[in-house]
């Protein structure tokens, strides 16, 4: 036995954290251990009360404590603008980059028959009621550019065109700083497929 | 604001992770919330077990729950060996060597004057008392081969002496398996001064 049975519980317990495997757990574990007994309380206490109390808007599906998450219900956004992504993670990014300032939608997924993800996973019924309040102008549609994701998108584009409600897609190609020798080449190639006339102005 | 309140604070508390950073934060917690709740209430109790129960062993000073710890109160240990390390984590690759069946003891740090770290933080009077149950025929001294865990080999090899045990020090050298021109400086150069003569035999 390498560990007391405590110590092994600790262990297989952060190895539940993604990127964390058997060397990380015990450098983790030794280290609160060790060193930061009282950061393991906090963190002990946070994930309790985080699983227990974080759930989804009930009306754009982001994590959130509240019924209605801090973007939903603020009132500085563009309640005519709403972005549907597929993921928590990319609200936080579109947010980050401080560039929009509409609401969203999160699929949490992306339709994939074969896994069973269909329109219900995705909370497509909340979306049709979101658009029938008729707020939103438009919808730029964010999700990922993989078959599943441009065929969300196809899907998402359906019903908010049944409603005259403006449809885009967020735009991919080259990344700005991005050196062209180094983008790939599925992006190199959407990038020129994609290419933008210059007009004289 | 980029979270909600709750998200923020599982975030932070996911920052007193060794090596984990904003992004990779974000990573563990919506993961987490997104895709195994289960994992983290799991995590969230044994931390907390952990924290509350696992204190050092009252011989070694191994983290343990119980006052002896698993390898002290194994009867297959071979009680004449002692071998001294800096951390619980070098009990853990001692053991997983699977070479060694003495017994250890664990410093939790190595002399450091300047840093306050003397004799009495590292529970010499503990080591001390090992020594003079008298089952104790040879030390093995393995801290590190830095300054620090020099001078506190030395101050232990002192403290074995005077009790007619014999010590030794863990051999350093080039790794098995490694080849000449990857490994550092200093490793080659103490391989070198610190040869072992091959005699006929």
């Amino acid at each position: 036995m390498a560990y007391s049975p405590l110590l092994e519980q600790l262990l297989q317990a952060l190895r539940c954290l993604p990127g964390v495997g058997a060397r990380t757990a015990q450098r983790m574990a030794f280290h609160l251990l060790e060193r930061d007994r009282e950061g393991a309380r906090v963190l002990a206490a946070a994930l309790a009360e985080g699983v227990d109390k974080i759930g989804e808007c009930e009306t754009c599906r982001m994590l959130s404590e509240d019924a209605s998450c801090w973007i939903c219900s603020s009132a500085n956004r563009d309640r005519s603008l709403l972005c549907v992504v597929e993921s928590p993670a990319d609200v936080i990014a579109i947010e980050e980059s401080g560039i929009y300032r509409g609401r969203y939608f999160v699929l949490q997924g992306r339709l994939s028959p074969l896994d069973g993800i269909g329109p219900d996973e995705l909370g497509l019924a909340l979306f049709e009621r979101n658009l029938d309040q008729g707020e939103t102008a438009e919808t730029i549609l964010s999700t990922s550019s993989t078959e599943e994701g441009k065929a969300t998108a196809a899907y998402l584009a359906g019903l908010a065109r049944e409603r005259q409600v403006k449809v885009s897609r967020i735009a991919h190609g080259v990344p700005i700083g991005g050196e062209l020798e180094y983008v790939d080449r599925s992006t190199l190639s959407r990038a020129i497929t994609g290419r933008n006339s210059l007009e004289l102005e």
